[in-house]
C-alpha cells in the first residue's frame, strides 16, 4: 500500500489540526501544510496579550515551534500561497515567495484558509488614498497585522487610541492598549458592548471598561477616519444615536468589527458556498468537490441547535480540523457540532455563553417557546472570604423544559469559563433545565456551594417557567 | 383537603432541604423540623474556616438564619431530641431541653439524622478516664464540637497540634490550625494522605502540606493518647510502618478519622439497614417503614456506577432531602444517583475526583477493564502568565471506551473544581472518553486552551487504551 498524500492549506488551527491528526493516525502518511505567511500554528487568540506586553515575545504565541511540527513528520511550506486547485487531477498549485510556481499532487486536500478581517464601509478606510498602518490605522487579524500594530506602538508612541468594535477582539484590545498606558475610546455601533450576550450582561462589561478608564461609546456608527493635526494625527467621525456627531482625535485607530470567511481558493475551484458565503461542508468536513475537505473559519458550522450556520471559533476549527485529518485518510468521523461556547476576559471580568439566546432560539424554528431567567448566585459560600455574585441567564424551552442556553458574567476567579462548560456539556447531551439539579457537582466552601451556582440558576428558571 | 403534616428530623442539609422543598411545592403543607442542637441549617463543611479565623463569627456558618427559615413557613424546634417513631400511629416522640416529652403526629416523616464521628480504637480515647475536650482531645463533626475546639484554642493557647487522619476534614483542619500559627503534625494510617485519590495525587497534597510546614507522617497507626508533662500536656503514640514507635507531644489533639451513619432512631423503629449499616432507602428515599423517608449521611447512597453503597456528602444530602421533601407530599421524584464527586482545597492546592478509580471499578463487577492514564496539561495557554500544570488521571473501560472516573490536582486558580464538574456531567450521561473531545467547551488564552485540559487528558487516555 502506498502512503497517502495529504495536503492542507492554511497554517492556523484547522490546517495544523488536520495535519497532526493524519500524522498521528497514520505514521506513513505524507502530509504537507501550505502556509501563506511565515507563522504556522500561531495562536491568533493570543495577539491581544502580546500587544499588551503580557506575552513578552511574539514567538511565544506559537502553539508549537517549527521544530515541534517537523518532529511530527509533517512538512510545512511557509510563505507559500495556494493559488488554485485542479480537482480533476488532484493537484494544488502553489507559489513561493520568489514567485516560483509548483504543483502539489494530493490524494486528499484540506482547505483551512480561515477568515480575513471585515473592512467596514467607513470613509478613509477604503478606496484611493485610504489610511493604513503607516498612518496608524490598523485592522488586526494576522501576525502580519500584529507586527504593524507593534511598529506603530513603538515608533509613534501613541497616547490615545480609538478601537472601533466591541466584540471579543475589540474588548481584548481595549484592555491591551489600556494596559500599555494609552487612553482608549471604544466605539460600538450596536446598543451595548459584547453584543453576543444579552444587553443586561453586556452592561456589566461596559461598567468594567468604564471603571478601567476606557471611554465607551455605544449605539454609535463610525462614518469616517480622517487625518488630523500634529496633536492628534487621526480623527474618527461617528454618528450618535441621537444624530449628533462624535469626533475623537487619536494617535492610533484599530478597526476590529469582525471577519469574513476566506473562500476564494475553494470557490474558484467550484466548491459550493453556504451560510454567510462560507464553504459548504457536511459533518464529515467534505466540500462539494471530490477529495477536497475544508475546516475552520472558512466553512459553514454545523450547530447542534441551529443546524447549519457560520460561527468561526478556534475551538471549532481544532475539532473540525481533527475530523478532516482523520477522514482525509479514509476515516468516517463526524464533527459533533458546535454550541457556540465562548468566553472572554475583560480586565477582571469574565463573560461566557453557550447555546442559544432567546432571539436565536426563535430563529431556529424548532417550535420552542424560549424563556430566560436571570439570577445572581454567589460563586462560593458567602461566609468564606472573596465570594462574588455571578450574573447568570438561563434560557430554556418553556414547553418541554429543554435547556437551550446559558450566559454568565462574573469576576475573574469565579470560575466562569469552566462553569459555562458544565452547561455546554448538559446542552450537548440535550438535558432539561430541571435535570441540571440532578448533576453531582463538586463542593467545598471556598470554591462552591452545595447547589452550585449553575444549579441555583437552573432552579430559578424552573420555578419561573415550568408548569 | 387538609394540609399535609410533614415532620423532618435533623437540622442539617437533608432535613432542611426536605422541609424547604415541601414548603416550596405546597405552601399549605404543615412542616416541622426537629433539631437536636441549637444550630439548624449550619454548614458543617465550613467549620475548618471558622477555626482558621477566615470566617469571623460562627453565626456566619448558617446557610440560612432562623428568620430565613421561619419566613419559609416551616417550624423549627431546636434543642429537641427525636426519641422514637410510632410507625403504626404515625407519631414522632420528641423531648425538649427541659425533658418534656411530646408526640408529633405526621403524615410523612423524613429522617435526616446524619452521621456521627467515628471513635477509633485508640487507648486513652475510650473507656473510663478517657481523654476529652477538657484535656484538649477533640473529635470534630458538630457545631458543639467546634465550640469545644475553639475553647481549647482560646483558653489553652496551644502551640502544637496532632491531627489524626488525613481525609478531607483532617487536611482542612491541618491547614486551619497552621493558619492560626500552630505547629501541626498530621498522622495518617494509610500509605498516603487524601486516600480518596490515587497515591500519585495524594503525594502532591503531601508535598503541599510539607511546604507549609505541616509534619506529615503516613502509614502510621496511632495506638494511644496519654497525658504528657507541663511542656506538652498530651502525648500521641503511634506505630510506624517499620514497627518503630513514633511519639509526638502536643497541646491539642484532633481525631478526624471519618464518620458513621446515625441510625438509632430509624433502626429502633424497625427500619431495614443496608451498606455500612446505613438506613436502607430506595431511589424515592423511602425507608422500609411506611410513610417514613430518610435522606443524607444516615442513608445508603444510590451510586450511578456502583449501585448501592454508602458515601456521605453534603451535596448528596441536599439532593436526597429535596427528593424526600417532594415525595413526602406525594411526589414521585427519584434521586438520580451519586458519582461521588468531591473537591478539597489544601492551602494553595485543589484536589477533586468524580466517578471511580480503578480498584473501585473492579469492585463494581460490571465487566469493565478499567485503565487509567495520567497527564499534566496546563490550565491555560503557557504563553499567558500564570499557567500551571494540572495532574489529571482519567479512568475508563478499555473494552468499551466508557468514561469511569477522573481525578484532578492543581493550583488554586486552575479551576479544578469546575473542571471536575465537566467530567461529572459527562459521567452522568454515560459518555465515552473519546466523546469528551467532541464537547464544545469555552476557550480564551488566560483561562484555557483550544482543547481544554480535560480534553487533552481524555485524548491521552484514548491514545493509550483504545484499540
Amino acid at each position: 500500500m502506498t502512503s497517502k498524500r495529504i495536503v492542507a492549506v492554511g497554517g492556523s488551527d484547522a490546517g495544523i489540526s488536520a495535519a497532526l491528526r493524519a500524522r498521528e493516525l497514520d505514521p506513513d502518511s505524507d502530509v504537507t501544510v501550505v502556509v501563506a505567511d511565515a507563522y504556522p500554528n500561531f495562536s491568533i487568540c493570543g495577539i491581544p496579550y502580546y500587544v499588551s506586553g503580557e506575552v513578552t515575545h511574539w514567538t511565544n504565541l506559537a502553539h508549537r515551534t517549527a521544530e515541534d511540527l517537523k518532529a511530527t513528520g509533517m512538512q510545512v511550506r511557509t510563505n507559500t500561497l495556494a493559488t488554485s486547485i485542479d480537482v480533476a487531477d488532484r493537484r494544488l498549485t502553489v507559489r513561493d515567495e520568489n514567485g516560483r510556481e509548483e504543483q502539489l499532487p494530493y490524494d486528499a486536500l484540506i482547505v483551512g484558509t480561515g477568515a480575513v478581517s471585515a473592512r467596514p464601509p467607513i470613509d478613509g478606510l477604503t478606496g484611493p488614498g485610504a489610511l493604513g498602518p503607516e498612518d496608524g490605522v490598523h485592522l488586526l487579524h494576522s501576525m502580519g497585522d500584529t507586527f504593524e500594530v507593534m511598529r506603530t506602538l513603538t515608533e509613534r508612541r501613541p497616547s490615545t487610541a480609538v478601537v472601533i468594535g466591541a466584540g471579543y477582539i475589540g474588548l481584548e484590545m481595549a484592555e491591551a492598549l489600556t494596559t500599555r498606558g494609552l487612553h482608549v475610546t471604544q466605539i460600538e455601533a450596536l446598543p451595548e458592548v459584547l453584543p453576543t450576550v444579552d444587553l443586561e450582561l453586556g452592561a456589566l462589561v461596559h461598567s468594567e471598561l468604564d471603571s478601567h478608564g476606557v471611554e465607551v461609546v455605544t449605539g454609535t456608527q463610525v462614518t469616517a477616519i480622517t487625518r488630523g493635526d500634529s496633536g492628534s494625527p487621526l480623527r474618527v467621525h461617528a454618528q450618535r444615536p441621537d444624530g449628533q456627531t462624535l469626533i475623537r482625535g487619536a494617535d492610533l485607530v484599530l478597526v476590529v468589527v469582525g471577519v469574513r470567511p476566506d473562500t476564494a481558493l475553494a470557490a474558484d475551484a467550484g466548491a459550493r458556498l453556504g451560510a454567510k458565503g462560507a464553504i459548504e461542508v457536511d459533518e464529515y468536513m467534505r466540500t462539494s468537490l471530490p477529495d477536497v475537505y475544508a475546516a475552520g473559519d472558512c466553512v459553514v458550522t454545523h450547530h447542534r441547535l441551529l443546524g447549519t450556520t457560520w460561527l468561526p471559533l478556534g475551538t471549532t476549527a481544532h475539532k473540525q480540523g481533527r475530523v478532516a485529518g482523520e477522514n482525509a485518510l479514509g476515516g468516517q468521523r463526524q464533527f459533533a457540532g458546535s454550541l457556540g461556547t465562548q468566553v472572554v476576559k475583560v480586565f477582571d471580568l469574565v463573560a461566557a455563553r453557550t447555546g442559544l439566546r432567546e432571539h436565536e432560539a426563535i430563529t431556529a424554528q424548532r417550535g420552542w417557546t424560549p424563556a430566560t431567567t436571570a439570577s445572581r448566585p454567589d460563586d462560593h459560600k458567602a461566609y468564606y472570604p472573596g465570594a462574588t455574585p455571578i450574573a447568570i441567564r438561563v434560557t430554556g424551552d418553556a414547553t418541554s423544559g429543554l435547556l437551550l442556553g446559558a450566559q454568565l458574567v462574573g469576576r475573574r476567579g469565579a470560575e466562569i469559563s469552566k462553569r459555562v462548560d458544565t452547561y455546554a456539556t448538559a446542552l450537548f447531551q440535550g438535558m432539561n433545565v430541571a435535570d441540571i439539579s440532578d448533576l453531582d457537582l463538586s463542593y467545598t466552601p471556598p470554591l462552591g456551594s452545595p447547589w452550585d451556582a449553575i444549579q441555583v440558576a437552573a432552579q430559578a428558571w424552573e420555578r419561573e417557567h415550568r408548569p
